[in-house]
């Protein structure tokens, strides 16, 4: 039964419940990225798909039979329907055509869900349950027991929930879940129900929280906690309504905090890695605050924090995070004071030291562009810029000449751009169009500076974002304007302001191309 | 000490400690805005300020105390610095200019904080907090006394964290709050640590956690539940690295699930409305997957789950959305509460019914438009004009025959708009620059139209907010502009969407002139 000797089983179902989320769909070649990502990183069971609810979960099924993995695959379904015999079932049919090592059998144990959903008596669900759970074990599947409902079950009719567990374990599963379908359950009560249930029913227990009232990581641990041994949950906690419980913060507080193996050797350092990834390929925005793995889970604002963290840094960290593969990040600002300046200076000229007038002058220059409303926070690169432009390191890559931008008629559906510029002494003219005057320009001006530069064909914007400073100035009030852009490795983000959006967007895109180029052509 | 006869203190530090969030900070107004929404919610206590370490939180407590609220006003600073008379320390002043009914003074209960990082004696430490507090005490104020890392102290030196409390308690504060500052503690600790402060401390007991393991909410939940009777946190949980402990979600739990009374009455209702308007001031995203409060909290998407709400909804609802004045979703086919739309169809032919054919195609229109990324909360006059339009109500104004805006040159200052419209067979061109292509759109379109209406020279625009909608798709992103407008009497505001920022500002601010036209020029 066991991947490893591990003391907690991690069930990922991020391509089954996960992609009930809003906003999620993937390709099969998404999935099979993450099944490869899930397996590397150590999970002992992916929940890969309904193929009786969905037939193209069968072609995902074929395809990654081929991929040599060790984490076991699952595919999910029902019970045997009301007055159907299992061998009958179509649903049943469908789970066994995926040809899985394991299944999850999913059957109610609310007895209101008996009589008033599926409509049958209490008795004959747990016929289904039994005679499914069985027949599954006949063919030689491993047999996970999902009791959907359990929480809300129990507390309306306990024996009635604990006798739908009995019957799997009778039939033989390897594994009863317990699922808490609409996250209402709070913690203490997850903890007298399970213990009840280790007390009276002998099978493995597993926990599969959602997020309705913010308690699906703290119910999960607080399961496993009290005994329960697989743990279910989605990547980055993506799930239908609020989302299921996040396997990366659970896996980081079983690992970290409670001392309990649940990866394979040395994988907690991919945490974050693993994290990113998933949210990359189901393209959903990394979230700066997820606990462990954001980027701001280990960033440091106010002076006396950072003061703090540099005198010890447990004083104001719970945990080191290199650990998980994370990095402490002291954020941009004023209050941060000169240290942080100091080592970004340091990355361009090594021997410049904290008591130097060029540290002094940096501090002033970053004051004084905050008051005009500057934030660098997340935007590093400008700020490495203006120390090159102040150390008088810089080298020109391209010289603009003239552009302009055009919107034309009420009802207007784009916008243009031309540009012209110049790169040793050669002229380039382009226009384009955009959706908005700011996408044309974008685009106008890397097709310009594409044929002096092949190596911007590979960078993109990631991130575009948009602050009014003084609102109350309307429209004519300041405007800051962020970019995150990508080269498919790293990401850099720059920033830019003014009073108009196109001149703030406009410096905040020449400073991710030349940060670019620095980093690439001026290294070479 | 009560605002009413309430189980639980709700204490909510958005504006302080929620400041330190990544991408966070607020302008005087913005402040202001977010004071009167929690005053208006119930919360008893908001957190305002550290006038010790920001000047400019004074000039806030100055603009503050000129508005009428129920809720107490704290500021925020630390115990009297090491060796100094507390009342001739620099911070024990400032905290004392802002004026403030109650104050909130944190102070080191961590031995490892008192020894390497203030470095001074374990006693000078306690000296520190009861001078301090019998301080603040003899000034007349309420103290709320914040205990930093109280539970990694705990767990390091017990006895010494609980003398930190005595040390309040016996200088006479109100409350000491349990802080989870680097939020690494798991619900059973918190539990079990304040069981034996409640035993050893006499003094009402608050918490304050961090979302680091993304047990914010459960920890504080939990210390409820145990017999803490103030609760700290942030709306939405902004707050340092991982976020403060989430007071929107905290409340939804309290009141619905434990029924702790911690609002006024009914303000249970407004959880949804609060979350998305701090959100909005804020300029945050409002996730769709928040607990509660959430866009996604009660979609349904999988056909099961559609099926078991429409036999039971609690068969797959953990609440009734409308008790937190949120609203069920099944994402096929959406389904709304007419009766909201009604009343705004009623403003303009009181006849029609809720039964009517109006009434359910205005709810499909909005369906729409939401889906498009319209928000009408805070620009219900552009909803108003839709509802015109659909009802044949309306009447043209003016007419727009052209327009044109155009940006010069790299290094670019202003940009110029030139309009030509017509009223009653009357044509008028015009052109204006500004601070930004909207601003001059903005000023040539009033130029224009005042020729016709003399009463537009008293509206002006007095908020302009952008949003990116969908950040990842950079610049060719949509963008939702928000725009408010005056006439010195009434306030009304607008909105406009499109991925072209000039286009959504265009059509907010055509939606603004012909709000004031319909409600001046009509009536007459």
């Amino acid at each position: 039964m066991t991947r490893d000797v591990k003391e907690i089983f991690i069930y990922d179902t991020t391509l089954r419940d996960g992609s009930q989320g809003e906003g999620i769909s993937y390709t099969l070649e998404d999935k099979l990225k993450i099944v490869k990502k899930l397996d590397s990183f150590g999970v002992d069971y992916i929940e890969a798909g309904n193929p009786g609810s969905n037939p193209k979960d069968l072609d995902f099924f074929k395809e990654v039979a081929k991929c040599d993995i060790k984490s076991k695959l699952v595919a999910f379904g029902s019970t045997r329907r009301v007055g159907v015999k299992v061998e009958e079932d179509m649903g049943i049919k469908s789970l066994l055509f995926a040809n899985t090592p394991a299944v999850a059998i999913f059957g109610k144990s609310w007895d209101l869900h008996v009589t008033d959903i599926i409509r049958t008596t209490l008795d004959e669900n747990l016929s289904m349950i039994e005679d499914t759970v069985k027949y599954m074990k006949s063919m030689g599947k491993e047999v996970i027991f999902d009791a959907e409902h359990f929480f809300d079950g129990y507390k309306n009719n306990r024996e009635y929930a604990i006798e739908s567990l009995k019957s799997a374990a009778k039939a033989g599963a390897d594994f009863a879940v317990l699922c808490d379908t609409n996250g209402g359950t709070m913690p203490w009560e997850i903890e007298n129900i399970i213990n009840d249930v280790l007390q009276n029913v002998n099978v493995n227990i597993g926990i599969h929280c959602h997020n309705d009232t913010g308690m699906a990581v703290a119910n999960s641990v607080v399961a496993a906690k009290c005994g329960a041994v697989q743990i279910q949950g989605t990547i980055n906690g993506y799930g239908e309504r609020c989302g299921n419980a996040n396997l990366i913060t659970i896996i980081g507080n079983l690992e970290v905090k409670l001392g309990k193996k649940c990866l394979d050797n040395n994988s907690i350092s991919e945490l974050t890695n693993v994290s990113k990834t998933v949210a990359e390929i189901a393209n959903m925005t990394h979230e700066k605050s997820y606990p462990y793995v954001g980027a701001s889970a280990f960033a440091h604002k106010g002076g006396m924090h950072i003061d703090g963290v540099n005198k010890n840094s447990i004083s104001f960290e719970h945990i080191n995070p290199e650990i998980v593969g994370n990095e402490r990040r002291f954020l941009m600002s004023e209050v941060s004071g000169k240290s942080t300046i100091l080592s970004s200076i340091q990355k361009i000229i090594p021997e410049i030291k904290k008591d130097s007038k060029e540290a002094q002058e940096m501090v002033d220059i970053l004051k004084k562009l905050e008051y005009e409303g500057y934030q660098f926070e997340g935007a590093e690169s400008s700020f490495e810029l203006l120390i090159r432009k102040h150390l008088g390191k810089t080298k020109e890559f391209f010289k603009v000449i003239d552009f302009r931008v055009i919107e034309e008629a009420a009802g207007i559906k784009s916008a243009y751009a031309m540009i012209k510029l110049e790169v040793d002494g050669k002229e380039e003219i382009t226009a384009a169009d955009g959706a908005g005057p700011v996408n044309a320009m974008d685009k106008a001006l890397r097709k310009a500076l594409t044929v002096f530069y092949p190596e911007l064909k590979d960078i993109r914007l990631t991130d575009y974002k948009v602050r009014v400073l003084d609102p109350d100035k309307a429209t004519g009030a300041k405007v800051r304007v962020h970019i995150e852009t990508s080269d498919g490795e790293a990401t850099w983000g720059t920033v830019g302001v003014s009073t108009n959006i196109i001149e703030a967007s406009w410096k905040a895109l020449l400073d991710s191309i030349d940060y670019f180029l620095y980093k690439e052509i001026d290294r070479k």
